[in-house]
């Protein structure tokens, strides 16, 4: 209830900051009898994990995931499964000069009103690095999504003023995702991105972007009327990511300007006994619930606030003085980003999956008569 | 857990379905000592209320709001608050056609997969309808925050092409969002957009729109961190209503394509030992707390799926057919939703004010001696 | 979370006072497709009823149920079912010389300090009455629980000292139990107690005794390790209600003067591949998990403190005053309360059996090919 | 919601099996700034470790708690403070005879039933040894509780035969609680106790016994009416230890036959404007609410299940089968079980006390105002 846990069914609960000790995470109600080793996991926290490229921040983490409890015999117990990651990288010393200072664009005010005192360290549990233990929770969901066979992924649409060709729902190359430095499928788009973040840094400056995500194979009627609507739960989910200022399910901001002839997605026989759509202006769901064509939702991403130019700020005693803000920063935080926002969907999507199947009284019986 | 049930510390259980008896809240949590009569809450039901003007259905519907527990002499108890809206307009009989049809852009398939059948009367649970419900505990919520000098209001932006010339954070003439038929803060806008409205009713087509919710005088530091956030919670909470399909906090969609240098609000020495910003682009969120400036956010709703021309779609053997709605419908939704929203909002921030209160143990000492 | 919200999947929001315009319950997370109307739910409700007989309060109520919502065609729709109960019986100036005056063995002066004033008649929300919409909430649980073969039934099973000859868990006359006066299912029993009660009664004074639960047809391994242990969830519902001061599963306090020879239950083979037990020393429960043996609680309720002689007690001003208690009240609340931990009870276990379908990934993968 | 988390605004969630790496646990809600560091905590563990003494299991282990989040500088930052305790003392072997045969009086069937396979090793998640991750969460709420003037601990008040003189709210000697080998705080009943107890070891057996739980200092009106009322959630926290098969609020078990006139405590002027009572037979405890005198819980713990003697049983494939349980086990839980009923305690009592604090409109204005 207090902002580190979020779940219905399947709730994971973070912990850790940018210069603890170590950031985990315990998964709680997730299903039993997973196949599960850390090695299903790493690449991942791979994925987010820094120093990879020349669009990332230099700190070099292994970001090595480690399971604690829960898994007995290479198999989920159905018991919490508590999960590891070491910091190994700090470079505290880095911050010192901004412990008394609040950086533009960050937390750090709004800590020092809440708490009293913070963290000052790398942003503390406001760190973009917590994002690493939300990475290995939703690794886990999507092995078991992927048995359920459902298919969840993210990309980066576009970085700056550079997107891809391909518009929210059209296919893109999936090798290409964990290929590029920017996390985009598409390589012409990638080497222009990277031009572009490469000018942003010199310039002292950083880049935003949007990252997509694509869930297939949905069932449809997931989701719960009313205030936990599978699109709001994932709005929910997505827009706890630090940077995130805006989501989009489907057509998104373009439906304001749209009519309800153009924007209607008119039903088709579909196979096995369900409907198809005919277009997915509604990005997968309606009313709430999913209507069995692909989810699309698309998150808006700030640039970075952590810039090498120096900035106007004041400090604890509400004085106005300069910041330079030191340190190892990502000059945009889309490409490791992505992964998150993937992995946030999977948990959401799985949860909501939990959580249907108590919804209907005859299927209940059947349950129990056959279990 | 299930839907229905919306909040932390203060939760809201609504009920009800577009043709049933009643439509109903029950609020759990609310604070003692809060003065409120039926009378209070009314006007928030009459902004929200179907039939007063040319935008909007022509269903009857009085919405008056009764309260049935927790009020004594006056005052909130403390202890749950039940409010109740009697259903008295439905004319059930315009939807025995859809009984088996399932109408694009709306719930119908999703809950017939779901539930295995459903109340087809005018939506039933996933009508706009039940949103009365949201709006009666909303107006709880505003009179509190009103006494704590927190100022929640919301307004329509665009309708279709049409838009106020004011950017969200603007000042606009609040005299006028109750007055115009769109909720649009300037009568220009307003003679516009109706006039769109009309066309797109001629046309048997409906509109989509626009609405903005500002929070001004928001104490720094509310919201949770990681997955609480307090803009992860307003998305959750605004998209939770039926037609939004894109959420955006500050300037929202367009940092995607900003720089740092640009997006960062520099901090300037404020009144009160607290924090001013020079500008406000990240619309009064931090890292999922408030800064103390506005806080806005914007909702992009989608045109009414309920259009009168003919269109296609499926039966629940999957067989092709047309479908032709009747019934009364309104050409626009966002006029009655901006209420809704600004509702929605209220809720929201009330129940992170509350969940911050125990954020540090120096005040909660200073509580429990003084109390 | 603000304390008349209960359950996990099902959740139920209760509100209204003793002497307020209705009493009721939003029942959120109920399947859908379970038949049911108001006359399935008023035999639950008239059993706890007030004016039934010489050992109960002559407030006179009908507390007929009215469902408001989520009912569609005669069956549950899968959405928030809303039942109402007016009060029609309401003596409120009875309490008029209670305003100020705190009676000794009730909330009145937790009340006073915890919300700064309260609704003084008839106990407001403290009052037993509340109790009604459990029970309406309760009943529909137990509608669906038959048609899953699991019988969840209460009975008194001692008032003072006046006990049936039958232990919990031996087989009693369960036609009896609606029968008789006091709930107990054995004739001379209830004779014996109702004259104990009279005796109280004429001396002014009131009586306590203790309620059996028993829950027959349960399925193994049902309940979730660690804080959500049946037995935990069971013991939390059933302490809830008002009068309870003690709460024992199988052999409860005599566990702990027994050994581990005498109190293991010894395992043998059972029917259809499952185990059955040579004893239920443990009333159905092990680790927190259902193990397929009958369930039995049992809860020991105090004297109503509401007795006709004077008492000692403080005013407002934390003066001494004496206390004289008007009004119409129970010389013992276990007859009318049985019914009240039955359905406690029953909506606990149902929720549990919700939670429990998202327990292991093979019938999670099974469920979502099948449906 | 699924089993290892537990709490309201302050929420713990455990994980961990008895032979895996590690048992820990994640505390979200903690206030900020309270002084703490793993020597603090360490203290608590030590009383619940095993290995101390004759009349607990062999098994060796440190039990050293480690702090991996959650503090800065020396003081909790109001995030997430996770705690480890690695196992160092598995003898996993001496289990792989029970893989497949149930053992009475555990959870072994149920966990096979519940999730298809289990953990057999020393019970897996469901040990005692899960309680060790109670014991550090419960061990931080009372450094808190401390500052806050609220002394809540627990003692051993009988095994087996063997009681203290002292009845539960009767003072006893503080300092022995630590000192005896069962938790008694009494020399001689210790003296008796040991030797009932190695008499039930001689005999290949195991005793049980009965803890209480006072918290002094409580402030009156916490707890919330209705289903979180004080007593239940402390009922839902003591019943989900192990063990426990009843469990007793103030009188408890004794009301039953009690008379009104008996059990009521009278009012009497107190301190401070303050009421007292002039009896505590209801246990510190009105109608959910906190009345401001002592509270007063007993909890009864059945016999060790674990015992040396043959006992009949089945295997998986329902065959009847002979076991004979091998490995150290504690001739009675009691002892170690005290610490984790009072750390029950106490999580509940802050969460309670966190809470309470959004009650009151008039509060919550000042709170804002000065803060």
């Amino acid at each position: 209830m207090s902002g580190s846990i979020f779940g219905q069914l399947l709730k994971i609960s973070t912990f850790g900051e940018s210069h603890g000790e170590a950031l985990g995470v315990v998964v709680d109600g997730f299903p039993a009898g997973v196949r599960v080793s850390a090695a299903d996991l790493q690449p991942y926290l791979d994925r987010r994990k820094p120093g990879q490229s020349a669009v990332t921040t230099s700190r070099s983490e292994a970001d090595a995931v480690e399971i604690l409890s829960g898994v007995f015999e290479g198999r989920t117990t159905g018991t919490p499964l508590a999960m590891l990651i070491r910091n190994t990288g700090q470079h505290s010393g880095d911050y010192d000069a901004l412990k008394n200072r609040y950086r533009p664009g960050h937390a750090d005010y709004g800590f020092d009103r809440k708490y009293g005192f913070r963290d000052h360290r790398g942003g503390g549990r406001s760190s973009g690095r917590e994002t690493a233990a939300r990475v290995a929770a939703g690794a886990l969901c999507q092995l078991l999504l992927k048995e359920m066979g459902i298919d969840c992924y993210a990309y980066t649409q576009s970085i700056g003023p550079v997107a891809i060709p391909q518009k929210a729902g059209e296919p893109v190359d999936r090798q290409l995702i964990t290929k590029t430095a920017t996390a985009m499928p598409d390589l012409e788009a990638d080497r222009q991105a990277c031009a572009y973040i490469e000018k942003c840094r010199k310039e002292m400056d950083s880049a935003g972007g949007v990252a997509v995500c694509v869930v297939e194979g949905m069932p449809p009627g997931i989701g719960e009327p009313v205030f936990d609507k599978l699109d709001a739960r994932l709005a929910h989910a997505v827009m706890s990511i630090g940077a995130v200022k805006a989501v989009e399910i489907g057509d998104g901001v373009l439906v304001s300007e749209s009519t309800g002839s153009a924007n209607n997605d008119a039903f088709l026989p579909g196979d096995g006994g369900r409907a198809a759509k005919r277009t997915n202006h509604a990005g997968g769901i309606l009313g709430g619930l999913s209507d069995g064509s692909p989810i699309l939702l698309r998150a808006h991403f700030k640039p970075t606030p952590s810039i090498a130019r120096e900035q106007d700020t004041i400090d604890r005693d509400n004085n106005p003085v300069p910041l330079t803000i030191g340190g190892r920063h990502d000059p945009v935080v889309v490409p490791r980003a992505v992964v998150v926002m993937e992995c946030m969907c999977a948990i959401t999507i799985l949860d909501a999956l939990l959580v249907n199947m108590s919804t209907r009284a005859d299927r209940i019986i059947r349950f129990y008569e056959t279990s």
